[in-house]
């Protein structure tokens, strides 16, 4: 037991001003954990990192055999809001007959900042469709009708999330400790860091031609890297990041300073958490991982907006650096 | 050396998902050092927390002798930019025979959701007046016509920000080893968690009967604590554990996660910082020790804002609590 090691640290002046300590696995499909630092055994919260094991059942229960890339790629999103987002769950939703009302994740405002603006203007409030995990909500909608159940499919009991917690446990390979509820409301489920991934992992390992959970894993990840712009939104890290890496990896942001990678051509899952839960020291890390493993150029504009990231303020004025702690990565 | 400790946790699902370490100093100006946690050596940035030291040569040299207790109040503050103080401050460089254009902060967002909603309605840009430090600015500004100084007042070579060093150092009891450019422009000069705590200490045992040093920092306190909507503004954590501990103590939060506390009625000074920047821990950390040393009630709504603070989610669903890790305060 060594705790969790430093990992990102923000400069001012030449001093130290903060620092980030975290744990991180990199598990490899073929020969299990590979690479650690801090204690992969730490039980976290993978929050909307997770978003494609939670949409797992909604394929492999054959209903959303025929969605499009589109829908998939929401499905496993924290989007922000934008009309691009809200239009196309809506559409969504209608085509299954149900609307914004049916939803069960709250209403926020948007992270897009010209949707956000247009709700000021029209003194309109967010609704549902602005939340950011409303697409994964509407697989879950959608995965409800098709197993007959009722209309709160976010409880614990209720098939759709019995059906998310096994999909869970058998693809992080273990029994999750507990589960909390997240800001969506749905049941957010632990595991380990190397647990997180190991499923990761099967993910970048799983085969069109498996069975049908590999199938729906591999339909999912092609969906994340084919819609970088669904799955967060113009600006954010997930996107921003896979669209440096061209197609080479898919990854996703969870709140509380989660980050997870999927790298198919290496068959390997990569897990991190930032104990604070800072998301500027989680998204550097990620940054640094997969610079680590040749994913990511470390001098591409993206990489660099989150690690060896110049600050600066108001007035332009260079303030400081947000870097890499030594000994990691 | 042992380190930061464990100050504050975030709690889910029964399970501790994330967490912030931290130093924190009380400094009695009659005994000194009285209490530490973590390494009250460690040298920090002390940010916007020490902006009542940064408004004491406006004082001593005279400058600002007529000042209204509101514009020092506003001297001191990260206020959010509402009308009310982007108004004040406006009046207090326009009496000076100057203008928004003088100020050397940048513009940014205000904080403040009425005027942010106005300006977004009017397509209008913030100006520097919406800076959460353009009121400690015109006090610059204010101090640099009485010295005949240059327009440059951030320079670190200005007579402004060399009457600011040298109070800065005398008063935390330490020559700071080095400074970083803040958000807003101006040098932040660095000091350990000890001499911020000690410098808090003087402000908190100054008499408005002593020296024109001690006077000064007399009268930036007794303004703090009678403007607590000035010094920061409403649903602020400063506006409202000022207001809670009713005119008892001064704090004052810093980015990347500085507070302090002045409480005079006991001499006292408290510094603290958390490693990591998280403002919601520096925030719960300084409640904590506030509770501690009787100043504020553990049960009232500001403090439960802050610590044992239930986190609930966009539809009201209790999903955490932020509470003070045991072994701290």
């Amino acid at each position: 037991m060594t705790g969790p090691v430093k990992m990102v640290e923000l400069w001012r002046g030449g001093l130290l001003e903060s620092w980030h300590v975290g744990h991180a696995a990199v598990w490899s499909a073929d020969a299990g954990l590979i690479e650690h630092w801090g204690e992969p055994e730490t039980v976290i919260f993978p929050r909307s990192s997770c978003k494609m094991l939670q949409a797992l059942p909604l394929l492999e229960s054959g209903a959303g055999e025929g969605l499009s890339s589109e829908r998939l790629a929401l499905a496993c999103a924290s989007h922000q809001g934008s009309e691009r987002h809200t239009r196309q769950v809506g559409r969504w939703l209608s085509e299954l007959g149900l609307g914004e009302g049916d939803l069960r994740c709250g209403a926020h405002m948007p992270a897009d900042v010209a949707e956000r603006d247009r709700l000021v203007r029209a003194h309109e409030a967010p609704c549902q469709l602005h939340n950011n995990c409303s697409g994964k909500h509407a697989g879950f909608l959608m995965l409800s009708q098709r197993l007959k159940a009722g209309p709160e499919y976010v409880e614990i009991d209720h098939p759709v999330q019995r059906a998310v917690r096994a999909a869970f446990e058998e693809v992080t390979g273990e029994e999750s400790p507990g589960f909390g509820i997240d800001g969506c409301s749905a049941p957010n489920f632990a595991t380990t860091v190397a647990g997180l991934a190991r499923a990761m992992a099967f993910f970048a390992a799983a085969s069109a031609g498996g069975g049908a959970r590999e199938r729906a894993a591999a339909r999912l990840v092609e969906a994340m890297i084919a819609h970088p712009d669904l799955v967060a939104g113009e600006g954010r890290a997930c996107t921003e990041l896979m669209r440096a890496m061209r197609g080479r990896a898919a990854i996703k942001t969870g709140a509380e300073a989660v980050f997870v990678a999927i790298v198919p051509e290496k068959r390997l899952g990569i897990a991190l958490k930032i104990v604070d839960g800072a998301t500027r020291a989680s998204e550097a890390a990620i940054a640094a991982l997969l610079v680590r493993h040749g994913m990511l150029d470390a001098g591409h504009p993206a990489t660099l907006k989150r690690l060896n990231a110049v600050q600066s303020n108001w007035r332009g004025i260079e303030t400081g650096i947000i870097r890499k702690a030594e000994g990691f990565a």
